[in-house]
């Protein structure tokens, strides 16, 4: 802490905790501290933000509040649907992505208004923290980062809360007491976790769902839905062309009507260590599905093994907080070579918590009914060729089973 | 075709196709026909398969007829389910997984009854005739193979039924027709494909399900289930201890009921080309699903995430039939060296075509409520540490940004 | 052979194997032929294929000789170097690489001269027919394709020089008996196999060599050479710069001199079989050292780690004959989004039958003095943040050991 | 520092620095210090290390000195030559693969004489501290760690020396001056990086070479001999059987000899710099590619190209110090099972700095002369499967080729 910073660009929600951090800010460093606020669709208003900021004496030139929607889903959650990424075999990566934008934005605000450090309220424990900081690094190498967290004293409820009404920070009457868990929202995704969900054995209380209905309470009737894509990305909805965060709004609240994109697992940190969470990605449950249903009828099989294959690192990738890297960034440009014909229209059924593909049609498909079907294919294959087929590639096994049988 | 053969083993069903294979085999090669029959649990019944081969003309120490249904699901599926392997992202792999076992038994019994030669009754289309084949030569380089879809003439259901009816094969009347779809089952899974499937687009008809109620008939309540695993493997339902294939038909039946594991999907063959199939793997789809929810607790991270890179190779090569191959035996034993404290308890919630982890528990939990806690952690983790790793983590993307930026 | 074929663009390199398949084609297929003789810096002289061809009945409008030895280095083998690309751990892939290049080349003539067909010299039990085929069909997928050493039945050298000549085909003395063994060369690499080759035990004869000295025989004392680099390919040799193929061939005379490149070694090929071969790559094997030796000051290490990983693919692709193919040009897509920075020079000694870096320097260079020093570095790194780098990758090991320990 | 520490095991060298450390540690810590001295084969005598840590005040029954070579050899190198590790495409490992070993054995001496810490003398800079400490916890993850480099202040080579002199620790004369570069040394190899070597263009002086000849001063001729494997690991050297570390010798010796294993390079550490190195792995080297070369025999296809794809993955592992974690020993399970059957003799020749395979036998080769020969095969292969192979192998190319052509 004995770095002397002089401006500071703080992510900041306009909640208590980062109010606080705003606060200790001006008395820890003496620093001049600018607020940025980004709206990614986490649903809340934003501009209590800014006159929580004002009350709290920032001049108003340092206040910035962006709204980053289109460029979030455009831009970070676009690009990774194109990938398939899963973390560890069911995670979306819903909180994940949303952290390089973040840090992108501070750094152009810090470079913008000359400031010499950014700040971000994640906790030390968690993988935010890599991601906001991994993210800053990476785009101004001699930014100085403040993670109030790791450094303060205030490691308690009470503490806090102290300190709030110590400086006069306006603190709601649900934000007194512990939060049963936490969260973090964006267009994507909710995420909870924390106490009552800390024993992975107990059920998620139903109380804990934000964005989803009970798929016991959905509708008692299934929608059937399309969506079509251009080269990789969503463009329309049931035949209608949508924007990309427009697209991703309308799938969240069909997902949210249905129960759909409901997760609860066990998840294993970068920091080292294995948490439990429960997430609700309501339309991005939906897109990936309708993404891999595309792709099963425009991509061959070479292009979609391969990708199958780089998913899990580029998932990696994206959680431990590195898309900013050259690796990110190479499996970007293999992946989106592979998306250049892969359009078309998937339809899929939303029923009581899932969605299936029931359908998918494109002028580039690959699938050809003529070589396929049990009918006469007038030649279109030759069967006699699966015979030579079969035999180069039994003759490694065959000299092998010479040897060993 | 020149090839002289004196005794063959076929795979027979008892079904037309396979019966009219039997009768030509006879004719064409003047050959002793040995018949196999496997149950795999496909939920037919056996002996019929023994008279209709008697009245083919087999003698009765010629045919074989083995219940292989607990080593399918012990030394096939189980593994195959420890690899965490899907195929394309989507399917269980439930007809493949059945192939090696069945050809695994026809070379044991052409080696003990002195046959030259195997044969079966897959089309020259197929992944299947790859798979049986590929074992055959892999468990006996010198066997000779016969795949008469590939050798002879009739090649439509009409030379088909007129042959079947020159040799006095008995004929259904429900095979006289054209089937308006194929199908394959096992213990793990019903195949469908063919016809009324071809066209991608066109949702599947709900006739074509045999294994699953709609899940729109699906009771209106969630059963919560727990499964028991010990090393890897289910071991017990609901507290119930249970052999393998007592487990996976007790999932199935539960799978059935609930509506859970349709899949309609367009997938690339082996052999080059795209079909479209619709599967269902009720039972299986439960299992893959908690064996997942035990892992996320007593694997560690690293294993975790090499398992999850290694998984759509062991897929690729269970699909394509190398399941006895020194590759697929390799990752065999790294998935299996995994597995050793993979033990411990699942919570599934079964509702209307869905199956979802609620909780799990372990004694070999790797998870701490102690270091992961919102509360005060008492030192099992120093969030300072964070900083550390963090700038190292970031020190080559400064670098390049110093460079590049 | 039932396929009526009109005119078929002939692979043709004017020796005896290919001139006796250019009448073969004439006379089995009564079909017009076009020759097509690429320049890929084999060193030979390509007009006699001329005067050959001419004496063969070919119409001089229907003769190809062409010059592609840019192209091949500029577009065949630097991309494979970008790649790092080593087949089975030390194979350079000399021959597999011109093939793709020759298909896409026959595949332009037939379309330009409106050829039903090609045709290739390579036999059937090689990778060589794997890699023409492919290319063809990736290029022209429904061009007939024609492979005379798999359908005709001149499988003895003795019918073969009947035939020859019986249809007053100029036979060389030299080619009137068996060869002690067969070679493929381009400016890449010579490659030597078969017969004297044959036992993998014994050791390859000095008169099998042709494009490198023993080293014994080479100069006693070292040379020193340097590459320089732009964007990951090299520019110029000693400071001066020059073409891809220049610098190639300017490479190769030096590997000659001193014995660089020869490599004896035992291979799985494609089609299911090991062989052994003995490969001469002289300016290769300088190249892919240097550009190795820029890549690592000028490479992240996420970047070098994924090529790394991705390289034994590459190769395979590339061996097995998929260049023409989604996943290969994936996989460069990813290679060549790396080098944007690989420029520099190398500086390498040259040496009896090796060549080592002895420098390497870039405007580029990622590598910094200041951190690395064991002088003091003036804060550039803190040594406290190993620390806790250490501390959290080492969590899991420590709850690990904590459970099974 | 606050730590209490009762006792601590200190991996003692007998060198200056270490002796430097066992007296702060004395000094800061008020801990009873117990010295481990390991012979890994560095070339150093160890009594005078007991010697030095009497003099030093340690009590005898403190003082551990163990012959460690074969236990390096057997258990450490050569599993790790079974996976053909490779860091960074050259690196052979031999730094790396020593700590674990040091980290093992300190942990037993700590376990045994009820210490509660651990302290060594790597530099806050490297990657040893990193191997050190993770070994150290996933052995141990209750131990206290010491690493006196990244703790004190004794930042300077005088200030070292001072605290030399005034704790009376003997100094030889060549450690008064700074060094101009540091080496690491054990059986496999010899390491050396730091000031003399720091910039990258500079060829490394003569003198920094320790283990190996010029290439330009060795034999004039060239030297040949065999190396016998079984199941993987070398077990004779010209026809006589030797025990591991005897063998790794005798290379040595050869390769001393011959200049052979000499690599400078740039290498991206884990803690993320890039520095400078030249390592000297005589023996290592020679070992390495005969291993490879008997693979080329032995090894199957599938398993060779899995493993070719898994070792750099392997490689980082051990690098980055993950020897013992749950991902290396999957790995390690995968290429032991590879290893059953390679088994056999292969030649090399070795001649002014280069090793090279000139030819390989095994009773279990899978190479078969029947199969590859250019002459008449008799019917072992059927070039007609080849057009079979082709054609299904190329299905999916056409159809691609079908619709983008």
């Amino acid at each position: 802490m004995s770095d002397q910073i002089n401006k500071v660009v703080l992510a900041y929600s306009g909640g208590l905790d980062t109010s606080v951090i705003l606060k200790w800010l001006q008395q820890e460093y003496s620093a001049e501290v600018v607020t940025f606020t980004a709206d990614l669709g986490q649903g809340e208003e934003l501009e209590p933000a800014r006159e929580k900021a004002l009350l709290l004496g920032i001049k108003p030139e340092n206040i910035f509040i962006d709204d980053l929607r289109e460029e979030f889903v455009r831009d970070y959650v676009f690009p990774m649907m194109r990938a398939n990424a899963v973390y560890e075999g069911t995670y979306l990566l819903g909180t994940s992505i949303a952290r390089p934008l973040i840090a992108k934005r501070q750094i152009e605000i810090a470079n913008k208004m000359g400031a010499d450090a950014v700040a971000h309220g994640a906790t030390g424990k968690g993988n935010d923290q890599v991601r906001f900081e991994l993210g800053y690094y990476a785009l101004n190498p001699d930014i100085k980062v403040i993670a109030p967290w790791r450094e303060w004293d205030l490691t308690s409820r009470t503490k806090l809360i102290e300190f709030a009404e110590k400086h006069q920070i306006p603190i709601s009457k649900d934000k007194r007491g512990e939060a049963p868990f936490s969260t973090d929202a964006n267009m994507l995704h909710t995420s909870s976790e924390g106490r009552v969900l800390e024993d992975p054995w107990e059920e998620v209380p139903d109380y804990v769902y934000s964005r989803t209905v009970n798929p016991e309470d959905a509708p008692d009737s299934a929608e059937t839905i399309t969506i079509d894509f251009e080269r990789g990305d969503g463009v329309a909805l049931n035949g209608e062309a949508m924007s990309p965060a427009t697209l991703l709004e309308a799938l969240n609240e069909m997902g949210r009507r249905h129960g759909i994109g409901r997760l609860d697992l066990v998840e294993n940190r970068f920091v080292g260590m294995k948490s439990r969470g429960m997430y609700e990605t309501p339309g991005g449950t939906i897109y990936a599905l309708a993404h891999r249903g595309i792709e099963q009828l425009t991509l061959d099989r070479g292009a979609a093994h391969l990708k199958d294959e780089l998913a899990p690192r580029y998932a990696e990738l994206v959680y431990n907080g590195f898309w900013f890297s050259p690796e990110r960034e190479m499996l970007q440009a293999a992946v989106d070579h592979s998306q250049a014909k892969v359009s078309g229209t998937v339809r899929l059924k939303l029923y009581k918590g899932q969605a299936i593909v029931t359908g998918r049609k494109s002028p580039n498909s690959l699938y050809s009914e003529k070589v396929v079907t049990f009918e006469d294919d007038q030649g279109a294959y030759d069967q006699r060729d699966a015979a030579g087929f079969i035999k180069l590639n039994a003759l490694r096994l065959r000299l092998l089973g010479r040897r060993d049988g």
